[in-house]
């Protein structure tokens, strides 16, 4: 999606360790216009396949998860990475390791609102080494639900998370994907869209 | 704000210890068409005040704040909980109590994205002990911004952090406040609407 390459362009940061700060526009403060068009992007990319919830994970993919369900007219359901006083023990449970914090959490969803009948979108804002993406599609498989696809904001095509998505035949849809960057000279380099 | 009442009747839940779960459209599943028009709603009630930005904390607020950034044509940025490897040190901090959680947090928000030229509109989806709230007042005065209000969907008015933050001058209007509500029999009572 050009829209966002361009964006990561001027507004990302490279910073060592690979860590790509876009946390002016996409996961601190957050540009909703640019969520809007994502959502209308994802919208067309999975159009006509049945999708009747988004399903994402805090904190970060929740505003454009948000996006996407209103172009789509669906509910959207965060799972949540601890368990709190306000959900009883009716719930999915998947362990994910955080690129980003270096540690192992629980990742919830209350049974009552993923079931068989549910056709599911994923939504996130990144994808690198896919643990996050992966416990998601582990939640709906729990929940006799089926899986539509995963729509990504920016995949980081360095990194082996898309490549494990994809094997296991799941449709993943990256908005973005990176195909190098460099620190020094903050270079980026994108895979070319295959649309 | 009548849409909300009526749902907040029609789906939301009493429960042991003073808990409204609201969960099934508010902050686990999300109604985004809900949220659009409390989005509406918000803009109706800050209209004309110049907010050039929207402050809310993760994770459930987020979805309310990016409505609202919508219909105001401005940034939203979401305060975080814990300090994550992909934020600097260039950040304001505030110490907050959960209710919900009855933990102590840092609440974080990178300098970058809030300063002396912000208008800030505050929201976020309950305002019960106002602790969260009052920490996200801190980090706009701390970053020397302008408070314009605070926009709440569901107030529980039977507590004391709505009449906390009134007292200290803050604007604040909340789209639905329960006067009482009781675990037996279901029953919420709402405060009359001031508009």
């Amino acid at each position: 999606m050009q829209l966002l390459k361009d964006r990561i362009r001027r507004d990302g940061k490279v910073r060592e360790g690979n860590v790509l700060k876009v946390d002016s526009f996409l996961n601190h403060q957050m540009d909703t216009a640019l969520f809007r068009e994502m959502g209308r992007e994802f919208k067309r990319r999975f159009e006509g396949e049945g999708v009747n919830k988004i399903l994402t994970i805090e904190a970060s993919g929740i505003g454009i998860a948000c996006a996407v369900a209103e172009e789509f007219g669906v509910p959207v359901v965060f799972a949540k990475k601890t368990k709190t006083k306000n959900i009883a023990g009716d719930v999915y449970t998947v362990k994910v390791e955080s690129f980003t914090h270096g540690t192992v959490y629980d990742v919830i969803v209350a049974k009552e609102f993923l079931g068989s009948g549910d056709k599911v979108l994923l939504i996130d804002d990144f994808l690198a080494n896919g643990n996050a993406l992966e416990g998601l599609a582990e939640l709906v498989q729990a929940a006799g639900a089926e899986l539509v696809g995963a729509g990504i904001a920016i995949e980081k095509g360095f990194q082996s998370g898309g490549d494990m998505i994809r094997r296991k035949g799941i449709h993943l849809e990256s908005l973005a994907i990176i195909e190098s960057m460099d620190e020094k000279t903050g270079e980026i380099v994108f895979r070319e869209d295959q649309k």
